[in-house]
């Protein structure tokens, strides 16, 4: 059974009363339980988290490889800032797919660079929670291919 | 039953004998398959065209309203030089999805930057074939969610 | 009797229905008419195309000079990118006016740059389709003081 | 009865001696002429200014709009330098087109941009005198439409 | 026998006539007439073409590769903006030389730079017509050493 | 009675030791007790609480809406490049002063910039200790005029 | 008894009219008035003086220091362009407050630069008529200090 | 007999007071009476003038052809940004010399550049008092050689 | 006896199994007793410590004054973005000497820079394991020499 | 008989054994055979030369018009930093062909600009041992028929 | 026996009277004395060298690899310019070792990069003498485990 | 009795013949004469020096404090790149004028900076041989003061 760990970042935990023009009305939980819901049907076990702490984010992505066959990857804020976290899949390299709800394209410059993207097996930006399960079953693919 | 047209731009004709450890061993005839067959299962009708030409890609991308509910469209190079086809999406706005074969992020410079990302749904970046796939199931349940 | 050839470039075949709150509600053939009209006051005729295609463009202006006394050039998207649209007007150089519907001082900054407006005898820019009546008049003026 | 205010900037009190190879032979008041001749065919009546202060500009632009229905504007080098002036637009605002004498994308760089330029309804730029008349039909045109 | 493809780029038809100064006075017809006979001496045979259309030399770059051994390339202004047609050469990899009739070094800063001159064998710049003849014998050369 | 947070960043809790010619010498509690005997007098009461952890920040920020009327803020380090801690503002947006002992514009160029002031309702920098008491000040009256 | 000196630049007379919802419907002469009133409680003397022209400002801040122990200043559009002024408080140093009315972080670009504001004791911005006061309070408490 | 204007900027009146450490201790009128001094030596009028206003020295730079030979010019904080002195000095030109009593070298970044410095004869930076009779006698010694 | 703290930042945890080509075999430990052993012979206490928290990280160097003479700083990926670490280090300032185990200079641009470069003794980059007793008897001597 | 001398800068003295991989493993020597070997054919003499020196090189290009008709000039590092050689080329002019054995468009950005490229007739870059006879037939060619 | 041959660049030859404050108060000799002292403890012989010129530089670095198994190299301020030293350490590699008095994070901008630092093993920057001595220890143990 | 070198650099012992347009038609030689004559009317000896060797000149720099009071110095293309030069000033200062044959401001950017300007007591630009001649009395007036 393939394992996968969904890595949410900051202010993740405010979706649904956060700008919801921007990022839609569904909350965290709400998206928790389409994305276990399409990795029952694909036979995957998930296992999720949230983090406002860089620091919290960089030991969670160095434990990755020993715990999951793949990730999903939200950094929020840090998408565009942390060395730190690159370095940190860098050192403990695993597949993943990087997932963002508004399209980043869309936004301010600031937000179209990605620290991480480059090390991604591909990103998916722009169609809020449904992305989560796309990038699954991208993720998912990809493994099952390997 | 909804129309989409999937606009492949240049060298995609290519496919299969273009770098394939950049853009994989499927020739476009095979993405095409995996389109229609996909699209057959969600009841979706499938238009796919391609062309080498910047000024056709207009022509094209105009008059996609009249015929399409939506549209894949992966311009290659022109994704980020034409100014002329971006113009031709804000002269005859329709819902699109932008796909690329391989990961822009992890690419040279030039091809991080997008003419028509801002106007599309949201981009697909990095999962080769499967990109369109994904791309076709995300356009499609944005337009029967409106 | 002066000879004036009107060259239309990207995207202007669907004025009208293009970003009405930008460019206005004229249709290109409405833009003609008014200059066909006013050409006809002052004794010029007119030759009247458009194409979306920058090699067609580049045909166009490159036998201007055989054709045509003057020219009234809006060359939409291209005016920003075409390096080879700017090189057919310095191998066949003629009189031209170059025109814009909307203000491109009021517009993204991509827009603010023309790779041929060094070349024309002026600019003019944000009168919509008035704009072509008055470029009429100024080449008229600077044809008939030679 | 249509009242029109045109402001002159700095040097423009010198034009027919001042490098005739780039701003032609007319002196300011043989442009002043021009411009009331077409302006008494249009019904219109003319307010001519000159100075060469920025200061004074600004408190000029600040009265435009309790002394006139619009306005032309050359502001000379200001155009490219003053906030002042700009602020005092935005604090003030009225219709007005801003014209320029030489050709400025056929000029410096420094040259290339307008501090003004979006704020006005269009810009008209390289026709030396007759950009006076050209800017004060398109002018008219447009307070007569509102 | 070695088969060669000269292919020109936008404006190239108008040599002669396209300011002289800079391009000197021999029409594309002389070059190509010096061409063919540098190329009997060679025992080569060669395949002329010119277009000003982008497109239609992305098409002609794909196709490339089956009908010859090698390639000799002037651009034109697509050398400096046309990544569709850098990605033909990517896509359909064959050895060529990129040759500019004036002195790219000497011109303006947006003509310093090549989308395909790190994929070319070498580059001449500067020689005129004579730059062809240089180009044509440093391919072939290469050619006959593999 | 009105609730106010006051949110200290990074190294704040050294005020005093820390470069006394730039941060002046009282320290953080010494600030808290100004703050505290101005809000005793506009009747407000004051939560105060300093971090040094960018999570902690975030996590500060997005519950801030819940347990105050405003808030005084003042980031050190995390101004100039937090992305997140911005997220945090948009995502649980409240009325904030953004406050800051040392003149920004009087210190090293990466200190010019704030990822958080244009969020802010306004900016009070260079008046030590001070500050806190006038970003009391204006907080309270913008509240008060709700 | 403190002397104080307010400087106000550029624009600042139309104060009231002038884009409401930035910079609110305070005239200037409510803004002296709001600063007289508080003056009078903290006994100090203003000096009230406004102009819109480079030259004069230079002239009065080259003088302050004569007539004034310190000064409130706001400089409009020459904040951020005006090297001479600059140079005058260079030469003729006071303690002075630099005070903004809208928030100018949250604005154009080119206003989140002040020539000034190195010089100054501190800069506050974006809290319209009650900033002044504000700036007012600071700079008789860093006088009296003293 | 030779004349020559002598056009001092802003804050030059306040030299002796201002920055001792870097503009020296002679006060403007004394710089004067050194001028003065080796004009009568070398047979030469002086026009002494300073203004802080960049509008009266538009002014006269315009009127300077009409009344002298040549001049010296000092611009101080308008030499770095004054578009409109410059288009003055183009559409009046004369000999002059620019001089600086502080070595613009050695300061900051934006006092290296010069709007008025390539129409200068030369240039001379760095020498105090001392500069402005170098140049007059730079100057002098041009003019004779005419 | 001179007391040093070696603080280690985000990742070097992972140290042996990180990179190895880059970074080396040496497990983070390994490195600790290589310095140790080294610091005995020197008569130097050693307080090693790592964190992935920047937040925790600030807090370390903060208190790092009153536990030990010098430090030994590798900080990782926050070495290239951390303002609020830099504060730290103004804020309670000890001799330090920065060591990277990877030579900076030959690896991406954005490694080339250090937030806290300039504040420390001096850089020691790219001799892996051995750079860590560089540092340290370069410390040593520096404090023993005090 | 035409004089041709050949300069050759920095390094090149170690050709064959310094990367062949990409500057081939022809020595210096062995280029200098085939070009006295075809100058031979085309009866032309030739003077060889090679330095590491600047100061040399410039002391060469000063001398080279009166020693010969026209140079080869392959100036290795100092291609892209010597004014000081640019100069002397300026000073003392002369028909030279800029010659490079790799292909500087495949390189590092600071090999794409050249301090002399501009003064060249024309510039060969790419073609190994044989752009120095390819670069010997041009400069040639272009001599006999002046 | 180890050969290492130390090569030094300009202006270090007045060590000991060059701005002391910042190089310390050592010559050169000084600093020979206490790395050969060094040397003959670690069994190695040393080769001492200074220049002031770069093409003797170069001259030096092509000989490095026949008399030394590897090299300290200051280069002074040829470190920041020289493209022909970064070439001969290319043509001709051996082991080296980048040392600097002073630490270059802590100076001008212009000082932050180098052309040779990423071809060396790595770079010791900010402790004076003593950086020769650590930089001959990391060197010898390298070569020592190869 | 006042002892001054001049230091001439690259491609100054080619004036006469070299560009006159620019540099005027007087030799070198003849531009000694002329400072000589003046040095005997103020009893100054004159050293007269030139080199286009960059190390050449380090060598003079570094010891032109044994040997002279004061110096004029112009040291042609190494002006603008040189950090060595620079440097040695910096490490052997003595009181230096920097003088310019052409007018700097009016040629091409990279001609615009200096990297000696600042460490001079002034600069001199653009009066031709004379120049020489204002900075020697500068200078010789400087040195006789202190």
């Amino acid at each position: 059974m393939i394992r996968v760990v969904v890595v949410n970042g900051p202010n993740l935990n405010l979706l649904g009363s956060r700008e919801p023009g921007l990022y839609g009305s569904a909350a965290l939980a709400d998206i928790e339980a389409l994305v276990r819901a399409r990795a029952a049907e694909l036979d995957v076990s998930i296992d999720w988290m949230q983090s406002n702490h860089e620091g919290e984010l960089v030991d969670v992505v160095q434990g990755l490889r020993s715990r999951a066959d793949g990730a999903l990857v939200n950094l929020g804020g840090y998408t565009h800032t942390s060395v730190a976290i690159r370095d940190a899949f860098l050192a403990a390299p695993l597949p993943f797919v990087e997932v963002h709800l508004s399209n980043l394209f869309a936004r301010e410059t600031m937000r179209h660079t990605s620290m991480t993207g480059d090390l991604a097996l591909g990103v998916i930006t722009g169609f809020g929670a449904r992305g989560y399960v796309l990038a699954l079953e991208a993720l998912v693919a990809v493994l099952r291919e390997r």
